[in-house]
């Protein structure tokens, strides 16, 4: 496989769901906090296609909780949109992961905002722990 | 038709999405104030179904705004429910509409959480119109 | 005094905070859903003025969950306002407490937002209680 | 004045407002991405103390959408604290400014949360535009 290839071989999950209008703002866009609610919303679907649901992640006693957000704006979503948002895993260590986003809405495939979240794994106190093998991402 | 099967006509569409960890708070289930988000989302999903989507209501000079909340919490939903909310139109009348919502999760049929909320039609500038022609709802 | 002083008399309290921009919506108001959340910051501040603080209230062990919530709508605040929301209690029993609230803006006196909040006392399982003699509120 | 006085010499401004139940989450802690509206309503105190309050500087025709936002999590406010946001220009562009942020509870001075966002200044109609004379920041 060519270095090509693999970086076209990364798992990528779309997730996609309409706007609400409690996300828009004055400015008639959405708000530019919502979109760390639409990441988180993507991550979870991403981790729920892949059987590691993150409510059962935390029933079973894990954590992932964010240790850092970046965000890039380079457009804005509208009420009447769809939100479009491609996740994948960036980096993958053994207490550290890191999802990358790129967010479109359904018209066009043209990238709205980008960004990315940073999580560490800990137990129910927060003690940071190793991935449990269980809910290994890819 | 006799009256009860009439009521049993109404029209009725489910709206159904999963619970945002953002919209839980500190008593581990979800915030009592996301669930007027989980209405409005319903409400938009019941015009979108109708095609009357709020969108184009907007782009064509007309507004809805919420003249009125009610709100009934019997029990809660938490991180890993879905939301399903049932949404009909419990009173339309030239310039005044009402929705009324039932929320349940997806794993019974228990009704959680029950609402309405007050309409009037507008235009762009605020004032009270008739309900659009184009964009009556059923 | 008699009974329609004794009715004045009651004890309210004015929380002050700005408008957030993240909570206007593409009507350039504040969204209907972010009053529930002024209520409650209205409501806490109450309990903070009354020496019953509720995170202490939940800290020994009690809570107080919305049961009920109603709110009517004749204006709207914008960004740029100051939110005053003026908070009483409407009824005090022994195992139900509701709050009732008058919403302004920093520039003139009239109400733009009414609305009430029912709550019933319960222990941290969720078993409902006597109102704690230790967090009376007046 | 040397480099590092004048390094110490910028202006920093704090903002402390009460932590919402609303904006915890089923951890028990501030949900991560309120601290983004926390930066903002920092921001906006920050304008309001500089005498260019956001609201006025819209009113006249301009605007400063945000086009990045950075966030490092360390700690965790709860609900009973109170936010403190130390904020600071870190860049002042012709066209760009920057917001640095640092965030703490009332209780010690340990930073929990820092963070930065960019803006670009444009007119109504998103044209980039030059920072107007008339509401510089400092």
């Amino acid at each position: 496989m060519n270095p090509e290839s693999a970086a076209n071989a990364r798992r990528e999950v779309i997730a996609e769901f309409p706007v609400r209008y409690a996300e828009t703002d004055a400015m008639a866009v959405v708000h530019h906090a919502s979109y760390i609610v639409y990441f988180e919303e993507a991550r979870c679907h991403y981790m729920r296609e892949q059987g590691s649901e993150y409510a059962l992640v935390e029933a079973d006693g894990f954590r992932l909780p964010v240790t850092e957000v970046h965000v890039r704006y380079v457009g804005s979503l509208v009420y009447g949109d769809r939100v479009r948002v491609r996740t994948w895993i960036a980096e993958n260590k053994s207490r550290k992961l890191t999802f990358a986003y790129e967010i479109m809405n359904d018209k066009d495939e043209r990238v709205l905002v980008t960004g990315s979240t940073e999580h560490i794994w800990t137990d129910l106190n927060g003690r940071v722990t190793r991935a449990p093998e269980r809910w290994q991402l890819k």
